[in-house]
């Protein structure tokens, strides 16, 4: 039975709640359609977060990207609406979204948005030599 | 107005069919559907070509390619395919596509076709140091 | 009908002008005339910005690197120019511009600019490990 | 419900049999254990073949792979195993594998096996310029 | 006489405790099942700690990555597990770990876990230009 | 004084006609204007010839791919042009040239050109190992 | 007219000093003598400076650079004096030098010097995520 | 207890003598003396054989490389006794040695040495597309 | 007559003691053994220090790094000893080295060590965008 | 006591003169004059020979190299000079210099050479999979 493309994002409960980490993720396989021409556009995404509660869901997080296939998207829009829906789902402490779309009139373009819990505050970081 | 995909490859006549030259073209952007998942899938086309008297056509190429998008199509047949379309537009010298599809199930898979004209045969290559 | 090279900028409202986020641009096909020698000089532009309230249009962004095919510029001042045009145009919260000018003379030359608004401070920078 | 490793290789029917042509691809999660010493080994498998009836499954090829991580296994008797197996599998035109092991004893080794039908002989090999 | 895998992480008293300084290893050999396929999974490990009394021994440490061959394991609970036994076993002033775990449905995944020692605060990096 | 494109290449004489060897040259800078859309179009070309007589000079070549600055041209028949010229000012024993045009419309296009002179025949090559 | 190396460094006026911005120079074709053993040396240098009313001249530097060419010259001396010349020349903002000298005796060696006029203090840097 | 170096190299039954193959091996840590200073010489080889009746052992192949590190050999001398020692041990169909040593004088220097078995002839080389 | 490996480190006076800058040195021809088996290891080291009387004379620095061949010798140890016989003869404002040893047991592993002078405080960096 | 550049080549015997091998050299610092306008040219030479009873003497070359930093020498006569007088020292079987100058007017040029003595032929290459 063939999987079908979908905008839920499913969670499971994030394993150690009592420490910041990070999760980062590498989607190659994001397209959606151009407003205004109608042709399709290709970006690789980027995501990276700290959970608080909840993870997202490896299956579905690959179905929601799906779901955008027949969508028509503008980068900065939906580069935005993308970390929208995943913060709703999983209400993090941090996450940041890099979008790398594919050469259009010659030029490249990347759109990065990110989302900072109110109450959250990352530590001091330490970078080992 | 919304360009729209089609299966109508047009060419232009070639400007010096007196001469075996290559024409080489990396198309990244193709996508289809898995006919066993219905899941999207992906590839890097690489065509190579000698023309004989027509060349294709950049655009339709492109709107080509477009119209896999919601085309359910195995690996080993769609390249056989577009090979088989490409030459039946353009009757080349010589023509062969290099489809890269990305990693499914942990595995990476590539498929090379190629043609060659009856009439038609390499000359001696020239390789300088 | 063919287009033209312009200096006019266009825009487009930014879709999310309550959160600060990154737009970034890779622009390899800048090129002008050297004014002392006449030759042509050739530079990749970086471009990355905060939108305010408007972010730049990237088919008008084409149209402008165009105009400066048979313009006379010296490297620091056009990078200079570039910036300042951009900022008028867009106003942003920030923006920053690389032109990675082409070898001249055994020498490689980068000009790097930025402009910040009076009232805009950047966010404490979360790196995550 | 889990899948299970299985040393039966499934095929399909070749789309294409009148042709000549290449399949080829990289299975990087390949493991097996040292005879000597029980400790893991790795490699990355790079397989390429010219399919005469049949073309041997993507999910069974993986199934088949997994097989061998209880096996003790030489890295030359089981990259010729592994390209006989495929051979009786899948009847090819030719077939060729490169297993590259991961370093032991600060040395790095590769083992390269192939198999020609009685009865092929590779069309004259076409090098565009 | 073949070794075994254990959970036992064996030490060795660190030769300049007076000092900090960082000890950072690539251990490309990971590997455990996916709990809910039971099919392999991969991962790449990247360990760098700052060592109080003691440091982790590197054969132990082998056996104790290979111990986690035949175990169901979620992605970040394995993480943070490998992390919880090297800090129990050494004690260390710091420490991070990074696993880049293998494509798994399109989509790339590292997690990045670290701790540090309640009484241990980092000194003021120093980066020579 | 501003030097000045031109289509007028200069040669200078082969200081060794006595012996086959090649001249291979890397020219990043060639922009020439589609004949379609007026825009710009961005190549670079791999230049490599066995000289008879005499040699290409360097500065020439320069003001030569400089000229097609402002000239509409298709990429197979340019680059066809470029050899033609090349080839009636040196008159070489071979002459190979490979411009490999900026992406449009999502696709990377390449064309390679060669002549070789009726009454030359390249010596058997070596390759060492 | 065949042009000589020189010490004297040529400056042209800053286009926009009311602004502090960046320009970085790829030098690579330095080369002097080692003072102990008369064999030439050589090194790529990074040049990158905030200039204040004057910007180095190009053709200038590149005869500046030439006239080391057969001068006795230690690494770190010699950095150090290129550097306070560029100074002196230029009374930049702010200028960084960083030397690469190619390998001897098996070992590379890189100096890096910079020079903070009294006056001046770089603003806080903004880095887009 | 320790092992020692050895000149000694063993060798196991080559597991398919019924088909030519390839085994290729890749060896970093090669270190001996210059004869005519005293000082250490370092190397990466690179092994690339087809087997007869034997493989060579790869552990006594580590114990052989490392017996080179107290003697005095030259580059052309030592590459072409480790390729006859290898031989002589393993009575190879064909083998070759490439030994890359590292920079002397400001100078790469590798050799590259090969045998083959007087009663053999590869056969016709299979290269797919 | 040969040259000795040698523990004296032998100096020359710092140029431009009046300035803090920064010496990086890359020397990948360490090797010693491993107390435990015997065997050899391969290092490459990573040095770089700020001058404070005197710099370390390249040639004698080779010479002290020859003289570990012989000696067996603990990753953490070694890394933290070098570091304080370079310390003791240049007693330097700042000193950091890493030494990157060669695989083993399937683990690459890094030692990064630095120094401080009691009484020198790094500027504030200067990071140019 | 300072070395001199020199035009004399020096060589030792071949020690396996009963066996055609390959030496190949990288020598990246070849600096000479450009004969129109004095200012110096840069390239690096890559040299690969079959030596027949001598081969070419490691230090004697790097001496051979440095004669030509005051000489002007135009690209394609000096490498057919440098290949002369290195034939003409050794006498080889076999021997190809590639030269590849530095970008100079926005154009990099390689000029390679060979040289095949009267009575020798290669053997039928052996090419591995
Ligand atoms: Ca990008
Ligand atoms: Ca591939
Ligand atoms: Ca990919
Ligand atoms: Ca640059
Ligand atoms: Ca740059
Ligand atoms: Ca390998
Ligand atoms: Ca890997
Ligand atoms: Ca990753
Ligand atoms: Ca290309
Ligand atoms: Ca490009
Ligand atoms: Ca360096
Ligand atoms: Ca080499
Ligand atoms: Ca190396
Ligand atoms: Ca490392
Ligand atoms: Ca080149
Ligand atoms: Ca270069």
């Amino acid at each position: 039975m063939a999987t079908q493309p979908s905008r839920d994002l499913e969670t499971f409960p994030n394993p150690t709640p009592e420490r910041d980490y990070t999760i980062r993720m590498r989607i190659p396989e994001f397209t959606c359609l151009c407003p205004k021409t109608g042709q399709p556009d290709f970006a690789t995404l980027h995501l990276e977060y700290v959970p608080e509660a909840t993870c997202v869901e490896l299956k579905s997080l690959k179905l929601y990207i799906w779901s955008f296939r027949d969508e028509g998207a503008f980068h900065e829009a939906v580069t935005n609406q993308i970390l929208e829906d995943l913060v709703a789902a999983t209400q993090p402490r941090f996450m940041r979204l890099r979008a790398e779309f594919w050469m259009r009139g010659g030029i490249d373009t990347s759109v990065i948005v990110d989302h900072r819990a109110d109450n959250w505050h990352p530590g001091t970081p330490v970078h080992l030599p």
